[in-house]
């Protein structure tokens, strides 16, 4: 079956799409701004369950994965649209008026204003679209595509998080019958937090050379930098940040940095640039985990002085 | 159960949103130019069935409907975005290169730019949404609330044929085992035609005061020019102008006029104008229907000299 990622690199190649591959796409605006773009569709039963989740939780994460997105621009965000495709059911009860109360709350957080969208009909599921413009000086957008070998890698955050909230969730567990630190993670989970601002701060100070958010994954994003750049990448195992409430998980430390690798929907920032520190006080928070290498698409994890090829195990839709 | 229509009502008053409520939103680009922007949500045994249309036909109606929106601003289309959740079956299918070689087909005509959208995995279900930016003059793009009462109303093309081809459908035709006029109102229905470079004209003489694409029928989207001008409107029964297709049904005239009044998706202009009439030598194929009238929010018609209060009988989701 061919991959989602592989679908889109066909369609790029047979109709000369070259606007295509970026975490937003980037448009000319005016003489100073070009306007940023994303769209990202949430389907019921693949993308969330309304029996993990709140209303709003949802309202807010159809938003906050789109802002995500800006942000690994290095973009504000400025306004929005949202599609809803909603069973009649759904639509008959209080729902779509909490979806929008979550919706609401983190968009005025951004200062994103709604202007527009579709309302339709669905046969069983919730869909939801959601969709995003914002904007970055012109030129200074941070593309994925300008990884340079002897760069460091940075990653912003802890890692692992969300996917330990979701395997919580998948357990049967449920935030209101959780502890704190459970219920951080299932937060992590459902109500991720678009890293808006370092974004923008990381584009004022001209550090990254190039950018992606953490939607499918580490090993997968880094995968997403690497291609496009022509590099490769050597991670240090014992650099990653793995978010400190996976303790309460009963698993092996290899298999929090797993989760670390793998997990996808941190929605943290992982970025390469030239500058070998970052100081806590230019910027707090930024973990340096590896190295980008001149071996095209070979990414690489050094365990205990031991390195080995690690492969992409991000997630797929196909 | 409360309609889209107040819904979107009641967000807009509880979270202050001012851009929504017309066929695009409208913002501000650079010193001379406006941003259109709109999206379309169509969602599969809703607003489509697989078995009456082919995988082109619905790539063309996808982007088709959104450019039918930036037709009614007067604007010019300029790029879009494409969101698609596709069950695993449909995936491993020819089904989504031929949806995107029609797509690709009417993008070219029109000179629009992919540049971004989604792809996900839905549980059965196909869902589109359309996402189309556009271009209008500053300050020129035409809003549904600015029709008066003396304005003449007028009508790009002829209706009710795209309502004629959905019965046609509904009854077991498809357009492989029809005679050439059944095939032209499936057409209608399946791959109706944006009027881009009308409305662009309409924009250019500076001839309408309101206007909109007829996609919910006449009725219904004649209202939405009235309740946001604050006017009411008088149609002339006798100049409907009634696709000629229609007369292939087995329907009295009256029921055929009831299809050009309450039937959606054709897709033509409807538009208000202080000029009194328009010549076909300026732009040809456009029909004058009626006048606005100071009634606010009360359509009449009138049929043999007797006038009656039209109902709004449009397509509603909910």
């Amino acid at each position: 079956m061919v991959s989602e990622f592989q679908f889109i690199e066909n369609i790029k190649s047979q109709y000369s799409v070259e606007k295509i591959g970026d975490d937003c796409a980037v448009l000319p605006k005016d003489s100073v701004t070009d306007l940023l773009l994303t769209a990202d569709m949430l389907v019921e039963d693949i993308d969330f369950r309304l029996d993990w989740t709140t209303p709003e939780f949802l309202g807010h994460k159809a938003l906050a994965v789109s802002l995500s997105d800006i942000a690994a621009m290095g973009g504000e965000p400025k306004w929005a649209m949202l599609s809803i495709g909603i069973p009649t059911n759904v639509w008959n009860t209080r729902f779509i008026d909490r979806f929008y109360e979550g919706w609401f709350t983190l968009a005025r957080q951004h200062g994103v204003e709604l202007v527009g969208g579709d309302v339709s009909r669905s046969p069983d599921k919730i869909i939801l679209d959601s969709i995003v413009g914002g904007e970055a000086p012109k030129g200074k957008a941070i593309l994925r595509s300008r990884a340079k070998p002897g760069d460091s890698i940075y990653v912003t955050g802890f890692l692992g998080g969300a996917a330990g909230g979701l395997m919580l969730l998948e357990s049967g567990s449920r935030a209101k019958n959780s502890n704190k630190t459970q219920k951080e993670l299932i937060n992590r989970q459902l109500r991720p937090i678009p890293q808006i601002t370092i974004g923008k701060q990381l584009l004022t100070l001209g550090l990254p050379s190039a950018m992606i958010d953490i939607s499918d994954g580490l090993s997968s994003d880094l995968e997403h930098i690497c291609r496009p750049s022509g590099v490769g990448a050597r991670l240090e195992a014992k650099y990653l940040p793995v978010d400190a409430n996976l303790g309460e998980l009963a698993m092996t430390d290899k298999e929090r940095t797993g989760l670390a690798i793998n997990g996808g929907e941190d929605f943290e920032l992982l970025f390469t640039s030239h500058t070998k520190e970052i100081s806590p006080a230019i910027i707090p928070g930024i973990h340096h985990i590896g190295e980008v290498t001149a071996n095209t698409e070979i990414i690489e994890i050094v365990d205990g002085g031991k390195s080995s090829i690690l492969p992409f195990r991000g997630y797929r839709h196909f």
